[in-house]
């Protein structure tokens, strides 16, 4: 079955790829729509980011969604037919932190499509897919494979916010709004914040970001000093999520965040300087957040019940065959928000 | 009556200043004890720290205890005779952060001994001090005015060890040992840390936290490699608590906390660098500490009754007329701790 | 100006009342929409509840807003013209409680139309009302007087649902969906809980709370069974929220709740039963929810900003002189939730 | 080997039982010291409690200790001659709730000498048992195995505890001295409770609770009053731990818990009745806590460092020939608090 061969920096092919066979407590999906994440453009256009380097091909992609074509002996709950999101993520499940249930801190995690480990683990862009059944979250037959397709970005928001506590009554700040970012601006308006400030460099990103719930969006490169409004009296917002990597974001960020705020880091890029003294003085709580866990299966719910607004969010679905010109439109911020694959 | 007034870098002087008269919600405490404080010791050395530089004669101090002389006409609780610590924090009681009891974030606060406002507040090392009443404290006289006077910097470890929330069945690591890291670990320990490890460069330091609770503590100027074993596993700490302000510190604490860890920041150092990967794939919380609000009042019921070790912090006790000896003593890490002024 | 004047059980009078001078931090209001609580029932049907009973004629009402028609002296931020809801809590800011920022504990409160203290606190179902500035919080003109006038009853709900904690991914449960129960579903819902079912025993009441957001209803005197299946595994809801104060709703919400799930006692019903055994085994934590303080604010927001539906609702609106059937009105269940007084 | 089997009400008998052969990951365990629950003292007096028979002979017991005998080929960390408290305590791993790590809510838990599944699960009270390793935990050899005998109980009151939430700063009651109670007392002072008061009907018990750890104590069947000085201004206790299971102490604990304040529940005794108006007014949290998990190893590693005071709390230590006696020491208040019997 064809699949999107990562081999190195600018060199991805459409390959043939086996199909393992499917297991009792498994089950076989054809892939319908994929979607394409900030890590899968690293390891296209550089092979990899930090100290992660692809070392051998590996088939990307960890967004997908399809159809169950087969049901291994065992598998209750899911039949052929359903439509399915797969959740990328096998976390041991025996580990200090599995037992914990810290699952997305598991010490031998298998997450689809990183070369994180040695041999990688292959990714979801393939026309079939042999998973476990847990890994499989039906849909209801309302909702499309595209909508499907973003569980996964929606599982990282939703654990984002999930970190930051209890939204009832708060004032959030969003810096960044590229797909995750964006989707973080959906689930903090549907989860109850008083109000939702974004900020990006991008007119189109912040657009979008108005479309799913931002009740303010400022254009930091053309227009930073709109967000020092939010500075007087020590600061307006009681959580921030940070999801840009930005050093001018996160220092901007700690300016306008309340006393004893929650900032969320979400966003990957290198080492940042901290002022001490304004952590310090303003006792900010500034906290990383990573993956998901148990967000997968809300996200899940969360999309059957059209409960979040996901059609701005998607700007462009390519056929596999063109996946060279989907991860060029991906990469492309001032165009693209969430590009797509579709497959068979 | 006779005080220690800063009037710039290494220019300490002793003079005589006017007592306010008594009003009716307030005491003359006559002050017998009084500790130097590291922010002392910043005016005494460099004229202030950061941005923050005494531009008028300033009396230093803010940790002081002594003997109420005199009582207002509508003081209650408070009489002629009694040991009281001194709270130097007046927060205006009307902002917005007062109103949400978060008093130490006042934005109109009055603090003992600061040059962050002009006039600058002066300090409380002074024979005699007319403060409100609520800001005195009493203790049992079976305590000594010297510990009494040690209950400013234990409301700063109490909250510093208060951020971090519940200690049962953790973990901690005190990074730093001067007076407040070594009263960190005396707190932690008391208030049921399941292990204390404390980390510094001067082994004399190191000596006196173990002697008021740590499990263990490393140098980590002459054997730095033994806090890396506690790196196993994604990290070992539940909780750190970081004194020194130190970027290497700091760095070496992100090493060995846990996922999910909480790192309170009480030092202060000026900007850090942050590994961002680091923070968000383990998803550690880091939190500043800044001063106390309700916790001196806990501080003086601990002391009174003897739950805290205080005698091993105390290292010199020197007359107010040799507050320069005194301030020059402060500032030797190697042999010092707390030095503290004697009045009267 | 007109006032409602509760003089006993079922003696409600309609009399001219003075209205006291505007001071310098005050408003004078119109008073135009004024919502009938269950607390006014009482005292309109037994003239109190509990211990407390009406021993002066009262002004019943403290769910209002109208038009600001004069201002003080030193008001800002307040305009003649001006749409506002008016917080009918006073606390007196300088108890324990009130220090502590827990204002709706506070030791001295005065309440608008409570006869738990004496003189009586007058309430605020009367043509002109005058009332400090801060009570008042305005709305933006697309917004009517009588969706205005639910901010009260909507901030009791705001109030219980934060004393729950975090709804992301979280299954809530609301038994009793009088008015507060069904704002209870409606916050529920617009705060990301993943799915609300609600119960009571009467048909209309359910149906209205499905139209402001229930997934499921049950009615548990026709279909008690209905719920029994949420039992299944130790329980399934992770929030429940109590609004009815019914022994029979509090018993089988214990069952369907999961192990160290929150029940957030909202309704009030005299002495009830508890299985201690249930209670320690599942680790439930059953939680009181008062009035409320912040909410307000929050619910005047999220009113102006039409996030919360409120129209299926309002049931009925009679003028002012139809005071005594506006309030037999209200007491019928089987066709009322909520029913206004108009004014003026 | 011999072991101490319960045949229903008064029928206790010593009687040899065959010893399971050592599996690969399990040890033998020779037990040298049992100490006698309240729950065994159940199985004694009654047969069972509630709606929980003994319906076959049972051997008794689950706090036991004593010293390894034999490893299995597979075990690491334990090795023979070693001192080991043994976990009763074993949840399937796989249900729900062990997924979420909530263990001690396990949906299919074998737990020692409990009758609440069919066959029964056998006890501890036992000359010689095969465990799991992962059960022992092994203490210093500066341990008496009497002291190790108390981990089990011990966790159970650091599980109590850390519901309650950080102790910082807080005033802490514990209803019921018996031996969780007094344990609770001392876990408490030595977590840092500002303030430890205690209530019994007994003094004995009362006098070992002060013996532990609190500072006040009040009988309250013979100065009930005293409690109420407590009730000032809404009350004192910011923490509660109800560890009676009677329906007075319930009562007045929640007249003298502050507004908010948290309620642990750990004594079981039948259904109470709960004042909804008080609960609701004050907002208290009532919260159930249930064995423990994660505490054992902690219970472990604080006995290893002497840090809880267990020796006033032992009061009687009889042969296994002589269970019956020391059973019937056990169930007398006035002279015992916990009894243990000893092996071989």
């Amino acid at each position: 079955m064809k699949s999107v061969v990562c081999f190195g920096a600018k060199d991805l092919r459409i390959e043939d790829r086996e199909t393992p066979p499917v297991g009792p407590d498994e089950v076989l999906v054809r892939v319908e729509a994929g979607g394409i994440c900030g890590s899968d453009l690293h390891y296209y256009n550089h092979g990899g980011f930090g100290a992660i380097r692809i070392r051998e091909p590996m088939i990307l992609g960890h967004e997908v969604a399809g159809r169950v074509a087969e049901t291994g002996a065992a598998v209750e709950h899911i039949a052929v037919g359903d439509l399915v999101a797969v959740n990328p993520s096998r976390p041991c499940g025996d580990c200090e932190y599995c037992r914990r249930a810290m699952y997305n801190q598991c010490l031998d995690m298998r997450y689809y499509g990183s070369a994180m480990r040695f041999p990688h683990v292959q990714g979801a862009f393939r026309e079939a897919l042999t998973a476990k059944a847990w890994q499989c979250h039906k849909l209801p037959d309302t909702v499309s494979a595209r909508d499907a397709a973003f569980a996964e970005p929606l599982s990282v928001a939703l654990h984002a916010v999930n970190r930051a506590g209890a939204l009832i009554g708060r004032r959030v700040l969003v810096t960044g709004t590229g797909p995750i970012g964006a989707l973080v601006v959906a689930v903090a308006k549907s989860h109850g914040a008083l109000q939702v400030v974004a900020t990006d460099v991008v007119d189109a990103a912040l657009e979008r970001a108005r479309a799913v719930g931002a009740d303010t969006t400022i254009n930091v490169a053309s227009n930073a000093s709109e967000l020092d409004t939010f500075a007087e009296g020590k600061g307006t917002f009681d959580i921030v999520v940070e999801a840009s990597g930005n050093q001018a974001a996160l220092t901007s960020a700690l300016n306008v965040i309340r006393p004893r705020g929650r900032l969320v880091q979400l966003g990957l890029g290198g080492d940042v300087s901290i002022p001490q003294n304004v952590l310090v003085a303003k006792e900010i709580e500034l906290c990383g957040s990573f993956r998901f866990h148990e967000e997968f299966a809300w996200a899940v719910e969360l999309i059957g019940a059209g409960r979040i607004p996901l059609a701005p969010l998607l700007t462009g679905v390519f056929p596999i065959e063109d996946a060279v010109a989907a991860f060029e439109a991906a990469g492309d911020r001032s165009e693209s928000m969430k590009v797509q694959l579709s497959f068979g």
